[in-house]
């Protein structure tokens, strides 16, 4: 399990002057001289002491690491599971947002979700297939596609059913686990858009079927295969179908060679290990689209093609598995996310919704990307209850799960984007209740 | 050495029949009937024939990966070094360009430059001491610095030793050899403004000295114990003291558990393994100030404190040890930054100088980060010099080899940022020279 972060507060009573004596002695016996010059006799914390090991000998040679791996005393930042999955190639692994900053995350901690396991696949067998209702069906190679127009993007991925644990109530579960179907990279690849143009364009009637290729069919090179239908008025202009993730070829089990990228769409859609694109005049209604990723709703009714993930939020510090260890100032800081745009504010709460605070933005959201926001607070040490509420730039607000479950129901496995609170509790132990 | 890429063209004449029929005959023997319905008869491509293997069986399970790492299949995607360095604590690896995409540099790829290797910081013994002329100097631990606000912001670092191997004309190297000291991630951190708040300002007058406090050391705690005076009316505004790279706890050998980040300034002021900063009213002169890091000019002059890398650009597709296997379309693509504010625009040649095309720059170029270039060109099979040319935010071009020998001489080993060129053969192959 997580361990718990024994967060030390930096106000004025703090650090404490026998740290500060242990410190600036050892910068005194390290020999630097110019260290000293501004009052050592004046200055009672100058006294010698030890300089840490690690300053005293010579650090690991260059040689060692040509491709480099996070500090061993970060060794518990890693994907976890919810719970033991019966197949660990069905199955889904998580980001830890908790121990994460800014918004980009790292591609060896980019969340799972597979069908049937990682594929190993040889770039220069695969290949992308284009056909359907266009004029010149292609098979393009890997090599292929690197040579076409690319563009570079941030965009956020989320599986549909992130944070679906939390529909009847509070799981008790860590932000790792409540939030972690949830990762945003800068993508590059080549423009559906383009790739259509490569194949001539649709055709508006092609072997007697007269379609108008409203539509585009999405298949994964997994043993699962994988497969989506999508909308073609709604992504042609920003879905990507990309070979890069944060400036390096993909992952194995982020779809290396190739995946598609429908930014703001549920994860599923964002179809891994892509072999094939069918353009067509209408929803194929493939398996992932009808015993899975739709929405059965209390009336029975089955909510299906809700593809945009809506606007939701997130503190992931503190949270759960954090421990506030002094009353003091804290910032409280997350992440806030749309589907449907960029993030045009987040209010937080820490008085379980009775008032809300404009927290801060860093620097421009960015369409269909994470932003971090941040809200000074100063925690007085008693109970607390604190929230987070987005805004998105269609205007559209978090819902409260109240409201949430009243549009939805309670059946409803995926889509679940309601405002989530954390109680701090006197010893300032941070929980989800 | 790098592998030669046999990128093969995307143009209407490919890829074959042959590779076609390949492929949609897998598809039609793997029992996908949609894919099939449109014209299977009419359509002689659709012939049935073996799936790839790996759609044939599971893939690996999700619980093999819960820290992630590049394919197998990428394996010669990794930091190398210009030279077997003889002291490898001492030494510099470079970030393999040519292999990657957008602007991102991936963690485990970011350059490194050492002084004496890799420290083995333990962060919960590590202190950051604040100190010199200002108000209360304090200690700081990881656990004070993570609660303060913080920011996250994307920026380039460059050594500015990068590029030195080209003073005197073409070195024959491909470009992670010449320009890989440089890389560009999302840092998070504290601002420096924020930690002088902390310490209570700067002090008119401390110890008798008087100072105004114009300057300020950073000190690292690896054992050669990097030190750097920098400017305060330069990096105030700027200057952030960061724990975080790409959304995850620094690298150690990018400075595990902080470092210092001046955006623009040459690579080695962003101290690593960052232990103290002292504000003094006027630079001390250290070794890496004096001995290094100054540049020789022709009258025998040093320019020192020459902090900002100056604009600069690189064709990174086609580079050397790309081929261009046949005549038609290749998007050339590069990298360009300015460590004076943003890039303006990228002009790209393919005519040795003679003539100059804009360049398409991805999404909005931001301060001091990386800028993804790339234009569209038609290779007629002729052998061909391309290069590049930035002009940043404050107007500065970038110059040729030429005019900064004339303005520098030949003795300076840092800050070489004249236009590049690559010569691409008649036979497709691409060199430096």
């Amino acid at each position: 399990m997580k361990k718990v972060r024994d967060t030390t507060p930096h106000a004025p009573d703090r650090p404490t002057s026998r740290g500060r004596r242990r410190l600036l002695g050892g910068l005194a016996a390290s020999g630097l001289v110019v260290a000293q010059r501004a009052g050592a006799a004046a200055n009672p914390l100058l006294k010698p002491l030890d300089i840490a090991p690690w300053s005293r000998t010579p650090g690991t040679p260059i040689l060692e690491h040509p491709y480099g791996l996070p500090s061993a005393h970060e060794a518990d930042v890693v994907r976890r599971s919810a719970k033991a999955w019966p197949l660990p190639g069905a199955a889904s692994s998580m980001t830890p947002l908790a121990d994460l900053f800014g918004t980009i995350t790292p591609n060896g901690l980019v969340y799972e979700r597979h069908h049937n396991g990682v594929p190993d696949i040889d770039p220069d067998q695969h290949r992308l297939v284009i056909h359907g209702l266009v004029r010149e069906p292609k098979l393009f190679t890997m090599d292929d596609l690197v040579r076409l127009p690319s563009e570079s993007r941030i965009h956020f991925i989320e599986c549909s059913g992130n944070t679906g644990g939390e529909w009847n109530g509070p799981s008790g579960q860590p932000v790792q686990l409540t939030h972690g179907l949830l990762s945003c990279c800068e993508w590059t690849g080549v423009r559906l858009s383009t790739l259509l143009e490569e194949v001539g364009g649709l055709s508006t009637s092609k072997d007697g079927q007269g379609g108008r290729g409203g539509w585009m069919l999405a298949e994964g090179a997994d043993a699962a295969a994988m497969t989506r239908s999508l909308p073609l008025d709604r992504i042609l202009e920003r879905a990507m179908v990309v070979y890069a993730q944060n400036g390096e070829h993909l992952r194995p089990e982020n779809g290396y060679p190739l995946r598609l990228i429908v930014p703001g769409f549920e994860g599923n859609t964002n179809v891994k290990w892509l072999r094939r694109l069918k353009f067509v005049d209408a929803p194929l209604q493939t398996r992932e689209e009808t015993s899975r990723y739709t929405s059965l709703m209390a009336n029975g009714t089955a909510r299906q093609f809700a593809f945009e993930m809506d606007a939701k939020s997130v503190i992931t510090r503190p949270s759960p598995g954090h421990r506030l260890s002094t009353q003091g100032y804290y910032p409280i800081t997350g992440l806030a996310w749309s589907g449907r745009g960029a993030i045009r504010k987040v209010e937080v709460s820490t008085d379980a919704g009775a008032t809300w605070q404009l927290a801060r933005l860093d620097g421009s959201p960015r369409d269909r990307a994470l932003s971090r926001f941040q809200l000074d607070w100063l925690w007085q040490g008693a109970p607390a209850v604190i929230l987070s509420r987005a805004t998105d730039s269609t205007g559209y607000v978090q819902p409260t799960r109240e409201a949430l479950v009243a549009a939805r129901g309670l059946n409803s496995q995926y889509h679940y984007n309601a405002i989530q609170q954390w109680r701090i509790e006197a010893n300032g132990e941070v929980r989800n209740a």
